[in-house]
């Protein structure tokens, strides 16, 4: 809790003080009077996509079509993509690449964690985990060798009391899509290490927001997306990361030309590139890379541990100021309070949570409903203030007080 | 051969009586006087992206982010832009998906195709086909399930003695990336049903260029390159197609969250969706199917026959404009003159093809060079007029005879 009670002059003074401000203008503001708190489904654009995508349009693809292949850095894309995000995460630059779709990602290293795996022949999940990833995860006894057995736990306790000689790789969101609770990191790998079995991270609602150590935490593999915290782009390049030490082990399960060694040989035989690189799979996503390359370039300016730290600040302003303001109308915090045990968004439940984020919508305020009751609000630090986070509870109060989200039309599409 | 000599005159009149000359206002034309020869590389861009990408910046992703994934066409990008091309490959259009890139869709098709195999161990290929898909075949028997073996014929007829018994996939590009030279789809598609093996063809150098009759020729499986011929957009999505008789017969290789039955509901336990469409994997390429899509809307409006018949009278008049202007100043034609036998691109060789390929580019002309002596010109059918085709051996001629492309800036440029 704050010293003193929060109101909009405070959040005007940590604005003051804030040593991210200048970001804010590095992406493009919305012209409504929106407060978009959406970092955990899509990042904000940076302020210099447009431009990109027109001399893209014109100079890269009109004029100079497949000799961009050779002129422009499109080939290029993936890893610098991958530099300029790795030290968000705790990781060396060039164990990082922009690739593929966050699913396809999870295949090419759970399947690669697997085949590379020291003992054990359980792979570990837990229900917490997304979709995508348990049916990734699902689909493997189909189609991979060495017929592992998929365990998904139902609880984190359950998970933990699982561990054991036979459990070859645990395989988590770091930070849960619907509550928020994060993993300890450090502490699964340690787990996963006394018995002899790898880990495989999804980061997607963890990277650009809160704290990750890979290597510090001595973990063994991870991916995540693109377009949430980091403002990739809709649909943009997920990314992956290798421990060094598995980075070499083998051959990739997909092998494809952007994971040769020597790309424009066109050989006829396979040889692997070193290092995390192989497990790039065909042609980069040119046009989405640009898009994703202009986020880039701000996050390699982006002092992480400043990022962090505004992030938990902003967290425990919105926490705190819903309590303070909006507690007595109904609202609930049920995400973590306790911020070392959180991620990237905060939520909250309320009864018709549903009308309540389509109300929010039209009061130009932008959260995510999960059923029955519960919103969320993704907090994109460098581009929210302290104003913004007063301003998004000074609304939801009011809506709550009007009593104007129970009406029809908010009913209507919120099934 | 034409019944008299070829001149600009008689490529004036055949522009005149093109059907599909309306076609070329639809793409965005180059500002300098260029001829691109490159849609075996990267097709012309339609003139509605710049538009469509400054609109979707703005409306879409600045005003309302994770709105767009409610209310935008993006989640149904893939299946829209399959409809619009499915025509050109003689499959029903909800067979046609667009998705990931063209390694990852060889993967997904290739694994699936060996798990619902009838019988054999044996996926044979041949070297003619494209490094990628090589490589893709020669990592299978790390990761998947019943010891495949890999072999790479190291010709055509070779390839056709190989087909017996043992035989389980058939896996090949249906036009060679090098030589233009076209399988008989239908051919192999009968030579494999009679041992009880399965198909599966790369398009990439095929869809959008010349004829391509998937269910008439009764292959099983396909995938292709968007952005060549099809005029997707650099690093676009590829696209996937598989036969209706195999579409339920398995759960995919990957297994991601927009090939479940129910992508919204976010079970916990997969269950594919009816169809081709299961092979979808994870979020779709947002941005880069705002600019496939505006291919698609073009696709929608050809007539496959009209496409064919242009592509094919364009490609003998270039074979024989070069004979008529250039045989006598060493140009021998490389790709089969046999319009049956060939697919989207005509090549020829010169002695110095490098030097002679950067001193075309810098003429206008772009074109693409293979070690040692070949060139290749990839024909756009849509955009580009009879009248090119002459301007563009013209200007060839040109620099033949001034001998000017032996000067020293093309030779370093071209090792």
């Amino acid at each position: 809790m704050l010293p003193e009670p929060i109101s909009r002059e405070l959040c005007q003074k940590l604005d003051a003080a804030d040593p991210l401000s200048a970001f804010r203008g590095r992406f493009q503001a919305p012209q409504k009077d929106t407060i978009f708190l959406d970092a955990n489904s899509m990042g904000a654009m940076p302020a210099t996509v447009p431009d990109r995508l027109a001399s893209f349009c014109t100079d890269a693809w009109v004029e100079l079509r497949r000799q961009g292949w050779n002129h422009f850095e499109w080939m290029e894309r993936p890893y610098q993509i991958g530099q300029s995000i790795a030290h968000l995460m705790g990781a060396q630059p060039d164990d990082v690449i922009a690739c593929d779709n966050t699913t396809v990602n999870l295949y090419k290293l759970l399947t690669y964690a697997w085949r590379v795996r020291s003992s054990g022949n359980v792979i570990l999940s837990e229900d917490g985990n997304f979709p995508t990833d348990l049916y990734v995860a699902q689909g493997l006894p189909n189609a991979l060798v060495g017929e592992p057995t998929i365990k998904i736990c139902n609880s984190r306790d359950e998970l933990i009391d699982r561990i054991d000689a036979n459990t070859a790789v645990i395989y988590l969101s770091h930070v849960d899509y619907r509550t928020s609770a994060r993993w300890n990191m450090a502490d699964i790998c340690q787990r996963a290490k006394e018995v002899g079995a790898l880990t495989v991270w999804d980061l997607s609602h963890s990277t650009g927001a809160i704290p990750v150590d890979l290597m510090g935490s001595d973990a063994d593999f991870a991916i995540g997306c693109g377009y949430k915290y980091l403002s990739g782009g809709p649909g943009g390049a997920a990314y992956l990361w290798v421990n060094p030490r598995h980075a070499d082990a083998a051959w990739p399960t997909i092998c494809g030309w952007m994971g040769h060694e020597n790309v424009f040989a066109f050989a006829t035989q396979y040889a692997p590139h070193t290092g995390a690189w192989r497990h790039a799979t065909g042609t980069p996503a040119v046009i989405a890379n640009e898009v994703f390359s202009c986020a880039a370039d701000i996050w390699r300016d982006v002092d992480a541990t400043l990022l962090w730290d505004k992030h938990k600040q902003l967290g425990n302003l919105l926490i705190d100021t819903l309590e303070q303001e909006c507690a007595a109308l109904g609202v609930t915090i049920n995400t973590p309070r306790n911020y070392d045990e959180r991620g990237g968004h905060i939520g909250f439940s309320h009864e018709g949570a549903g009308p309540l984020c389509e109300a929010l919508l039209d009061a130009g305020v932008v959260g995510s409903f999960r059923k029955p009751n519960a919103l969320r609000f993704g907090l994109g630090a460098l581009y929210l203030s302290y104003e913004n986070i007063w301003e998004t509870v000074e609304r939801l109060k009011h809506i709550l007080n009007t009593e104007s989200w129970r009406q029809a039309k908010y009913q209507k599409v919120s099934v």
